[in-house]
């Protein structure tokens, strides 16, 4: 099988269970956890922040950063499909009280203008406040697009002068990384607080960090023990977070290639199945409406063909990149899917 | 002082008064009160529906009406400025765990496929399903758009067939029917849930009702037992809004007309201030940006002329016209404003 | 009928509702209503706090007071029967987040040592710590006992130490005061906020005011917003508390003889109904387990004869007197009822 | 040091690790992680139940047990020391709406008596209904106590008639039933939800798994995911947790019988600080009132001397034997401690 349907598939290799096994650890909920300690303040570092937290999943560490910087009844402003939104299972509104409104953008490329059009200050009790906005970045439900740095400082200074914080779904920010060249760091300072994902093209089995000051990260502590996240010897995750970003972040610009050249394959055997100047990362949308086909027919021809893709919507299909996909594997990958279309 | 702020601010006359006087109440936490009872059933046969339950505000029917069609977790759509997101303190996803995500039309406008392209069925952990779709009819922030009746049957046919629900926040909808001709029934069966307000341009002092099924309302009244909207004796509130209805409707189109003769004198003084052609119903949005003063110094500078006006961002004024605001006193209104831009 | 459920049910006169008629009244939302002003401020001096808010009914008067002391997640300690725990719809935790223990008192006094034993302080991610304890003064489900004032005012020096706040539901506050003596103030110092009742023994239809220091009834004014209970011109509402207060107090001792009338009969018609020592205001309660009814038989019964009483529980029947029943009522219930027994 | 804080400070041994090193694994989101699956069944039969869910705490499987019984606004009543309500963040209110009430239990026992005493049913609008009832075996906050078979029979009997749910939490349940002899099946069929930890006593370093039926763990799973407690590849802690149920159950006994050394020792040393006969598991409570010292400081004055203890209150100090504690260190840690007494 060769399996796009996520890269959150990724199985731990032999040297990344090695680290895990010698992983040096302690009771993280008294902050003894020697291996957490260090992903959390190389992960704080490499994004430009004061302190991290690691949590057992990306919808974790989203809402625990949103919550932080936003109090119940007060707004997060988004793309409309926004992960934060559209995939967390509304956990921001039913467990954290956060109202959200959204931008539509229908190529999930992100303008501060569209953003900062929705923000909105607080007027007594008779107007909402906004009080953060979430980036996701790349954006995966918009194709994994990334987000401009010039338009993410825009929005940095706008909001900064608005007494309105930013959030960054960093999940896949160093797929972006690999990509541009800009740094992490670069990225990460046009935020409050910072998601970064372990466990998708990193490889890693578990985990996500959220990064921001230290104040920030203190008050999320409370919040990961409340929401059932403080686990005890994590450290054995940790390592292998550890081991990826000491390894596997070269083999993201890997990923990023894989995807197009699926969509060049695609887009050249199909007019109007996937625009590959839209693949900047890792991700392929494919919009199926004009074959005879849905997607979930579509997904179903594919495995058949030992291809394992996403269904996203009715005419929707998602292909993800991954360290656990061998080129060999994207060609036949790639030969498969153009000859469903 | 003429008070051009919002039609919330009328008071009861003296008729109104008696008519509250001489009320026959009881105790409504035990459904005793024969005044409430009905006004519910009065507005529920209105608007085409099974029942009603009577609420002292407009944001308790909307929340009430969300709550009983959207699970803690699940979506709500709306348009970008709907006051149920704008104007109710973030009290859907504060209390009742409503998710949201918003479609934007920028000139109050509905249109159905706005909406419908956002809709979107769950995907077992991995995508939050839709519950709700909110139309705001007349639409407030959106300068007091009527939602086009073709819209909203395509909106209910579409939405039914996907098995979502539809909510309509109808505290205007009376100012809607007395511009179109179209009868509250007809708009009100394109929903759900309608909440219509009793303390808007109808002039009763206090209420609105939320209609719906006989299950849907019975499954309210828990709802307004927990949020502290059930009332006892409040069938003397109940009868200032009966009185309203048998007296009060006719004069809406009076209200509208006057905003219109509002934004007519504004657009013929100042182009670009505001496009009488967007003023269906009662209320005017002034747009200030090219004037030398933001909303709020022309706020401060009409109040000094003895009229009130309502700030509702840097540069947007709105006018509201109702029936404490006279014909002479519209008169005198359009001349200060005029003076002013 | 005579009916003794609730002195909920007590309806407004003609001098009451003539004083409604006359109200002077604005937009509260603006903080305009001239007559909701002077009661929120009438009450706040009688209960010795700085400021007041009129709501729409008790429970949200204690809701707005315990979301106001206890953030989401902290702990409020109450006794077991308490009305904000056993009888508002669970608002307090499933609207406010509020977690909540309870002491036992079985006959419905208060200690203040009961109270203390649960108190806890916060111990980092370890311990949830206590925010807030409420007193029930009258306690209604207790049986309408008198929280001590020695004991209230052990619990306010005791808290206060600790850094812990103290909210009462004064609900039938004055009946206390009708049966010791001691002021309404004197009661209402010995808590950071206190909510009354105007529509039970005082005979007002509708509304409750919750005081305390000025900076908590400000940040209760968004809370309300958010709740729905922001009404407009409820002035007309607020008129009859403040008639209320000016004529209906005095007769609320007769109301607490004619609660120890009862129970004196049915106690000397029928040993281990009720103890007639432990009714100290308005509210009667049954323990008919040893008679050959249920409650709900019992109510039915002596509905039949024309006097509503109130089932609480399997083998637990309430009575309440009120302004309502006259004393030609009390004799004849007396008598209905210890033919029952 | 001599760790005595918590059994949650173990550490994974080389075998445990070997364990995880070796564990198959895959995308537990979707469903595909092998050892999980095989976890999740493992303790489901374990327990007597259908079905089982593994997550990152047991506070989350708390949450989530509970959450599948009691919906927003209903109530669950507990012991007034219960781990739920007292050292889970407030989560239970805060997150899924739960209101709560406690009986108090002085020594930690349980008598199904004092639980069913506060059970209530709904009455409309005007009295919240229980929907479940927890019991927490062995009881942490209650110094380890057992709850007796019996009693809890009784428990599952009338509240079964009376349509209410039982959650037990049951982190340290094996400890229970080394000291009883009573199978964990027998104790887990006393609820309807059952939470067990795997990094307690049991030593794996992460994780906890709720089990019930099949329909209440299928409806865990979306609330697992909005939780942030989704994992992927998470069979690598898995694998740890079945290696403990395979070679670190019979050690449990031991565990127990090393609290009962420490009590009897420091029983020995000075009379009130602890009877011995209430020492059931593995855990021991101090009352150091009587001593010069308070909690902190004989907490300080043990860590001096390399023990370390958990101050739980004031005056109230906790050990927890634990796998990794010695025989050995047993006898110096009892040393220890009786010379500071």
């Amino acid at each position: 099988m060769i399996d796009l349907r996520s890269d959150t598939v990724t199985r731990p290799d032999a040297a990344m269970r090695q680290a895990m096994m010698d992983a040096d650890v302690g009771d993280d909920v008294y902050g003894e956890d020697p291996t957490i300690n260090a992903l959390e303040a190389r992960v704080a570092s490499l994004l430009g922040h004061e302190a991290g937290i690691f949590c057992p999943s990306g919808s974790m560490t989203n809402m625990l950063g949103v919550a932080a910087l936003v109090a119940p009844g007060w707004e997060l402003i988004a793309e409309s499909q926004a992960h934060v939104l559209r995939a967390e299972a509304g956990g921001h509104a039913a467990l954290a009280g956060v109202t959200s409104r959204t931008w539509v953008s229908p190529d999930g490329t992100f303008t501060a203008a569209d953003a900062l059009a929705l923000m909105s200050r607080p007027r007594g009790y008779h107007q909402v406040g906004t009080a953060a906005i979430a980036v996701e970045n790349t954006h995966n439900f918009g194709g994994g697009r990334i987000a401009d740095i010039d338009e993410l400082r825009t929005l940095r200074r706008e909001t900064a002068a608005a007494g309105v914080a930013v959030h960054m779904d960093g999940a896949r920010l160093l797929n972006a990384c690999a990509a541009t060249g800009i740094s992490a760091e670069e990225y990460g300072r046009q935020a409050d607080t910072v998601s970064l994902c372990l466990s998708k093209g990193l490889g890693a089995p578990v985990g996500s960090v959220l990064v921001g000051s230290a104040d920030v990260i203190e008050k999320t502590r409370l919040l990961r023990k409340r929401y059932g996240g403080a686990m005890r010897q994590a450290g054995i995750l940790a390592a292998a977070g550890l081991y990826a970003l000491d390894n596997h972040v070269a083999g993201l610009a890997d990923d990023n290639a894989h995807a197009r050249q699926l969509a060049d394959a695609l887009a050249a055997a199909r007019e109007g199945i996937v625009d590959p100047a839209t693949v900047e990362t890792n991700i392929v949308f494919l919009d199926v409406s004009h074959l005879p086909v849905d997607a979930e027919q579509f997904a179903a021809q594919a495995a058949e063909r030992s291809v394992r893709v996403s269904v996203m919507g009715e005419n929707s299909v998602r292909l993800v990149t991954h360290r656990d996909v061998s080129p060999e594997q994207i060609d036949t990958a790639a030969e498969v899917l153009t000859s469903l279309v």
